[in-house]
């Protein structure tokens, strides 16, 4: 009786188990999770109001600033420039302009003055000429060595644990994850399986002009020079139509570039879920938002309240930021 | 005793019976079949050296001519000239140019030598200056009580039983079976869904422009005139690249707007499968190729043999078309 006993308690703890495990724990016990949990209850409970079907808990997320860091720039930017300056070293052409050999020595401010174009110069040089596999390789052997300047970690080490929890949870849930960034489409796709559990055909993102030809041959998809769609701001809420073809009912991001996704979100009918990063730690992280010269937060902030969206405090929410 | 074995039998019976059935019934017993059950058998047994991971099960085929039949003119087509002449009854001034009023007048041959502009004109006309959702309104009304001028039937019913049973064998295999068609985007996501068990993040075909805007307070995505991108030829590749981010190992086509497609699908390491609907069949189909104004299919015919890809004949290999 006691073997029996100790069994049926041992089943009914892994019977329960599921219910009562935490699906977030690196967030605080505040009310962000409670809404979080609260709306995922809802939505798939096929008993309440609000259950919304498999097919169309679809959940899209902006990347930079929202489920990885972004400070003191983009990372891609980063890459961008590092690889300009390892490619320098072989072939000094490479940086043909005065604004490139002004990065390849380091003088960001030269080069930052240089506004959009040095910056669309930058991406032509380090992001075409090869082909899209090409390019993916040297993106995942920079992301293997390169470190942050100020963590000192791995780029894909600066990923936010809360939110990989969130991923994980929402697709547990029965969710599709989507990454909609500004970011490159190709360049994220080198990481985002691994870093975050989500295919290549769920990551949205930037891109520029890609041609198919025969060379020698062998088929190839080659990287061109000039942009094809940048996916950010009124853009994204367009390609989420372009790709998914159905308006999600969750959306995630951290600046005002987001905002018109968590619009087209959470104006549908039905129960929606707008949540935006808000960075407040600078202990941990980075605090900023509107006067920050990336990941600019204003509008957002102005009217997350009136809009029923969800601004999480980084400092007072997240446990923990890192893995 | 005899019960016992009764239920064993039915038991036997039950269990054993995915094996034996068959998953493409309206397919004949010829050569073709045996070729795409092997493909699918070896490359989903994870003890044969061709087993290939579900993640990477990823199936493309065209859609006008090779989901769905595409004579006496792509259905797309005879949905904008019949929208075109509903809307001029109401409103004349909608055919604005000679070619259009052509067109409404039922003069094909004026209309069609007015060639890619007259085409170009006519989509503007009918597909853009609305909602993206307005747009899907009219198709899905149109799908409803359109009939097709030989067979008499809904269009949606003149999609092919054979890729019909062809599509759900793949997805039972744990394929992700995708739509790289020429047509519409927005179009046809109105049916995809219902027609071919298909969601719409799986449908890439061609775009005209779409922009987001805010109107009355209400978000919308309207269809604009002017082209985003043409999903046909080298299009394709570049397509499947932008939204799967991943080679496919199966593709499907049925001209050589498809042939860039299968060739950067079946150049891939690994087992790969290219098949080519060859419509063979005067008396229940259409018979074309070569010559044909519509689904023109020369390089393919030539070049399917040495490249190993299959060539469908849609009168011996098919038991049955339509549903």
């Amino acid at each position: 009786m006691l073997v029996r006993t100790v069994m049926l308690a041992v089943g009914v703890s892994l019977i329960a188990a599921p219910t009562f495990a935490d699906p977030l724990p690196s967030w605080n016990d505040t009310d962000a999770k409670t809404e979080i949990v609260g709306f995922v209850n809802r939505v798939t409970d096929p008993d309440s109001d609000d259950y919304v079907t498999p097919a169309d808990r679809i959940a899209v997320f902006d990347n930079d600033g929202t489920l990885w860091a972004e400070q003191p720039a983009y990372f891609q930017i980063l890459f961008a420039l590092e690889t300009l300056r390892e490619k320098a070293k072989d072939d000094p052409s490479v940086a043909a302009s005065d604004t490139l050999k002004a990065a390849v020595a380091g003088d960001m401010e030269t080069f930052l003055a240089g506004g959009k174009e040095a910056l669309l110069e930058l991406v032509t040089t380090t992001h075409s000429g090869m082909s899209v596999s090409q390019f993916q390789d040297e993106v995942r052997a920079w992301l293997e060595t390169a470190r942050h300047p100020k963590t000192g970690r791995a780029y894909t080490q600066m990923v936010y644990q809360p939110m990989l929890e969130l991923l994980s949870y929402l697709r547990d849930e029965g969710f599709q994850t989507y990454i909609t960034s500004g970011g490159g489409v190709h360049f994220m796709r080198a990481f985002t399986e691994d870093a975050y559990g989500i295919p290549t055909s769920q990551v949205i993102g930037s891109a520029g002009k890609t041609s198919y030809a025969v060379v020698d041959g062998t088929p190839v998809l080659m990287k061109d020079p000039g942009i094809a769609f940048i996916d950010d701001k009124e853009g994204k809420p367009v390609a989420i139509d372009s790709q998914i073809g159905k308006r999600p009912i969750f959306a995630g991001g951290n600046s005002d570039g987001d905002f018109a996704m968590l619009e087209w979100t959470t104006a549908g009918d039905g129960p929606r879920f707008g949540l935006i990063v808000h960075h407040t730690d600078a202990e941990r992280e980075w605090a900023y938002d509107r006067d920050s010269h990336i990941g600019r937060l204003e509008r957002g902030l102005d009217e997350a309240d009136e809009r029923g969206w969800l601004v999480i405090d980084m400092a007072e929410d997240w446990k923990t930021i890192w893995p």
